[in-house]
């Protein structure tokens, strides 16, 4: 969270999400909800029409954390001071900090992803564009980074809409649950407890978990995966976008305008959409080992490994977000240049042929008399012709054996099968 | 992969399931589905004939990778030779080494699950069965390493047994795809790709992808998510049982003879299995951060971010299996103490009562009276009775209030509720 | 950086040392120098005199540079304007933005490591003087959380010392250099450019590097390595106070009045420095992560991997300040209980001192004999004189031989050694 | 530990450095060494004549250890029977399973960085023959994968040389030092413990410690920290050189004869060797995390953290001399074209010296009238020549200006100068 750094590394309302007010917002949301579970009428609504975040003071509540080692104890106190009697005491009444603090990750994970799956959704929706709109653009496949054989801009921008579109399934599909348990998870001060979760749930439409979760953390590692897939998927456009955008390749490169210029170069234009993506996806990795290795919560409610996942999840969060908010900048703003794409396919004389060449031969030692050909000096072309056993079996078809917008495989029918998909 | 080491930490058959000869055999059913796939019968039957791998030489074939950059290229030759005359030269026909290796790890990550999974589910039933038997069992309800309010052992159980269940749920679901592109992933050494595609997947019952993933690791991400969570939910249950275990709480001890001697004090009793499964568990978050930043996969076949995922995703199955196996023994072999429990609850004198206690006096200063009960020298029972405003109000039920085993709350009610979730 | 959970998360004064307005100064001060080194007097206190973070408007230099791609950019063009002519246009002349900011990582890492160094050694200070002051007091020495054989709270604290002041070392071990090559690291804009690093080094007090180090990330790594080897010395020393403060064990637990209360529980004293300590350094491995994975910059600058380091150096540094703080807090404030410690060797009755006994038996089936008697019903004392060959050979030595007080070995001499390194 | 997959990811000699077999040997080392130390000469003779890795059975062990929790008490076993009457029951006298693992682990670790050091420095020397050789041979300086200013690939080849070099002694500066402490750490069973300690040091040639160090675990620490910074310099060179490779960029190839061809494209040829070291390194980041997060051992032997580090370390290990080993054979194997490298930076007709135009026009608006000629249609030294404020202040020096060969800033000299260093 700096505002130094934040143009780059926290694009996207995912921040705004996640901000301290958000998170006390939503402690006080579970407060209220729980007054209202719990509490006769005019108690609850005496506690909820206090539980409005600036009523409060973020700095004071984190430092007085520091004696109590969470900031829910704090803001509970405030909160009961802020009602007053008789409803005052009421507050929190049942519940322990964890209870607040947990359900109310839940509730900032369910309203950052609000705007984090629209900027995803985003960038499948433009990357789909650009998969239809290039369904049989010629451009080299390239694998180790060599050229291998011909395929589609549109398939390699259909591979990127399935990844971002299965992102996208996967984080919808992680449950986001409220914690209700207690100060040892048995709902204790409660008479009718269970019911009391469920009341609570269906106030914060969150789902009703069998058991308060509070040391079992597969809610937070599942969220933790998903997001850390979502960058992984992002990463792998946003490597290939830099890719393309190499001053030799120069396929693909950012068109908006006044934006990748350099302190020190004024010729150049940074690809820095696609750069800030990779920056951003880049922390998941480390952010999620954090995460995983915070599961292990000591009995009835961890010495550390709970207030460890406090910070991890928020930046994962921030960096998910703002790595899908810039690749969607990136995709939206792209400008495919399908004639340089041409003209790199051209860079070897046809050697990206060469599989299809030894195919046609259909020869025992085609890979071989091809493999020649292509180790010479001469161009390919050339040196195929030269050779009697390739020129009579393949004579005039020598030329478009070797274009590569014909030999484009099924690219252009799996660009339809991914998109076909999307219009489920 | 030790002999030394895998008594330890390779515990359980998912170790013999990722095998060198494992993975080999998978890359053989890949060959041998794709001629049935894509060849004539006769030629697919010479093939499918000779896709046996104790016909290989691993050392051999992995000291030529060396030259191809990956195992598939030499067993492709070698299969080929081993085929011979005439069907050799349709081996691989269409496919590339990614399609071979990729579709290989799907094989062999399905076939580890298998007791992979096994192991887990035995440790869910191990924890449920202790949840059934100790539901109303009471144990101190322990927060960050403090006695807090009781509970009872069932729920602690009941609670390991959502987690591994919903492990189990996770693990499942991954989808475990067939991957054949060809070259460049355009399918283009095919007349009818994506036909093949999906009678690869049909073979081999894998799931049949919407494109080839070579470059997609979404699903690899999916697999080490579920797998990092899994492990992740075992170390809470390994970490609460050496704790368990401890000397001086001796709740919960491991009963299995034989084990967890030392080699320098004879009377020791080591917690081995809880140790081990703690041991294994705790790969997980590096491993699987490996796995999430090797996701930046370029263009159409990785420079080296492909690669980088074989020997993680092997050992995070290997991992994630040795503690589930260690963690089912554990379970199964739980020596239980309830009277050792209900010592270690009364060792504070009641004081796991005051919230209980102060709730029943109803008085607005009620927490305040509590706290000076409990902060002072006499026993906790004893000064409650000597404070006027408490004796008046709780008199003689206060040796009822002061009895943990009639404060469980709705412990006994949530352990009823997750064992019948189980069941449906 | 969050005000709400600063409290528990960012103790200390490290978070200051990075905030933004902090690494603002850092890049002005490198502005300045550099116009110090360049620049003829005039021209640079011109430049050195605007260099003043409080000029600055942080918020919009973060806005801008989601335009460049980094905030240097935008804040060299905002100092020229506040400098004016005629010596605005010579601002940052023949630097980049990396250099600029490369440089600034150094000036705040340096200056956040004075204040963590502070807390560290006030830690490894409290931990020193633990050690002296309980040098003789026995403790039961834990293996696997089992009682092992007796040791001393002096030389438990003796290794804390040890493992406290090697993480110092390492720390002011690592070398913090300037960064200076412009565009492409050739110091190409420069007639000088070798004198030029140096004066810019020596006025800001850094190393002097051989080359311009903007993708040789080793610094970043040691440093990085450095601080987390820092966090996992802490964790342990935090673990074993958690573990100590058990309520089943209370041999050591938190005395500063006033926190360490429970929402729920008016009786708990939670021992909140050491749990906050533990949460701090546990963010530590997946910081380091993060930057050992960006170390594979890209040619002369990275397209991502740069703006990857910007988040976790800074979190490392804050997580690590405020673990070294909290520790230093938990260490200071303990309160050490002898008599707990003793009652608890004595809990198994001298089973602890059963290598011992078996060593003085001095019979081949000594540790066999040991071990039937330790295996029984009855107390481990009265086991061993029942047995004819014991009782014979140890006869009235049991007792001593069975007090822990005299089977200290040479642990009071490894305090004295631990102690005096540090006084060298 | 992998035949089919070792050939790309366990190449050179550190992955027999730390086999079972050499990790068995270290075992039987410390106890030879053990023996010589506390025994008199006749025991420890006998003693140290059966430690020898042949007599014994790697699997019988590790299934042993199955019950122990670790393979060393098992070995014990198994070594006193091999000895036989009197010397046998002396043996491992005074010490612990973990001494021997943790002493082993040193020793394995200062054997398996021989190899490893030695193809690391072959890397370096590797590097440093590419600086010297191309010195003031330009290429393209790129920034975020854009050509920026011209450099020369020698400098570039020196960054690499330094970074490698700093990585070497970063690794020969970790202290590998003896593990002895006996059961708890107090030396207990020996009369002269603390030089007991110092002679088995001395024996094994490992450092003596301040105090045994069984749960301080900031040496593994350090090596692992040095270890992934190697692996992160390593990663640096490894992605330059695929990028170098690539078929649009051509400046550097693999110019080793019979590799890198591809199972589906018989043109193709693959930087395998960089690809490799890649993937190695890898590795890196996650083993790290799983290292750090470990160190929080509890007391005095870890439940679970100790086990825990036995695989990562071993992996860290082979990933990091593979590393080493392919890239020692990439650069030793490396084909530099330097009319490839001038070709590239002609590519832009110029615009990679709008920096050294702009300088020389030294105008107030020189960035600005320099970036209207870069942004036009027409070539950039058409352009510059038709704008009249440059051509009067340029005139005929623009083709030097223009010219790449003769704007390497100090590159020549930052190159002399890295090469220094290593003569030193």
């Amino acid at each position: 969270m700096s505002e130094l750094f934040g143009g780059v590394l926290e694009r996207g309302a995912v921040s705004e999400a996640v901000s301290d007010r958000a998170w006390l917002q939503a402690m006080l949301d579970f407060e209220a909800a729980l007054a209202r579970a719990a509490q006769p009428a005019p108690v609850a609504d005496a506690i909820a029409g206090a539980c409005r975040a600036e009523r409060f003071d973020v700095e004071e509540l984190g430092a007085a954390a520091a004696g109590t080692g969470n900031p829910a104890a704090p803001l509970v106190r405030a909160l009961a001071d802020a009602v007053g009697e008789p409803a005052g005491p009421y507050v929190h009444r049942g519940a322990t900090s964890q209870d607040a603090i947990d359900t109310a990750a839940m509730l900032v994970a369910k309203r950052a992803l609000e705007p984090l799956l629209g900027d995803l959704r985003g960038a499948a929706d433009a990357a789909a564009r650009l998969a239809a709109e290039h369904r049989d653009t010629p451009i080299a496949g390239r694998t180790l980074l060599q050229q291998a054989v011909p395929t589609t801009f549109g398939l390699k921008a259909a591979g990127w809409t399935v990844a971002l579109d299965s992102s996208c399934e996967r984080l919808e599909g992680v449950e986001l649950a409220v914690q209700l348990g207690g100060a040892a998870g048995t709902l204790s001060a409660f008479d009718d407890g269970l019911a009391v979760v469920a009341r609570v749930a269906a106030e914060l439409a969150l789902a009703e978990p069998v058991l308060p979760w509070h040391t079992d953390r597969t809610r937070i590692g599942a969220l933790a995966g998903a997001l850390a897939g979502t960058c992984g998927a992002i990463a792998k456009v946003a490597r290939d976008l830099t890719l393309l955008a190499q001053t030799e390749v120069g396929e693909a490169t950012d068109a908006a305008s006044g934006r990748g210029g350099s302190s020190a170069m004024p010729h150049k234009r940074n690809p820095i959409p696609a750069v800030a993506a990779a920056a951003c996806a880049a922390q998941a990795p480390g952010l999620q080992a954090v995460l995983s290795a915070a599961m292990a919560h000591e009995h009835e409610r961890a010495a550390g490994a709970w207030h460890a996942e406090w910070a991890p999840l928020r930046e994962l969060l921030v960096a998910t977000g703002s790595a899908a908010a810039w690749l969607r900048d990136a995709l939206e703003n792209l400008r495919v240049d399908p004639a340089r794409m041409r003209a790199n396919l051209d860079l070897t004389g046809g050697l990206l042929l060469a599989e299809r060449v030894a195919a046609a031969l259909d020869l025992p030692n085609a890979r071989q008399l091809v493999e020649e050909a292509a180790a010479g000096e001469r161009p390919f072309a050339e040196a195929l012709a030269a050779r009697p056993e390739i020129a009579e079996r393949l004579g005039d078809r020598l030329p478009e054996l070797l274009d590569p917008a014909t030999y484009l495989g099924s690219a252009p029918e799996l660009v339809d099968r991914a998109l076909a998909r999307r219009r489920r």
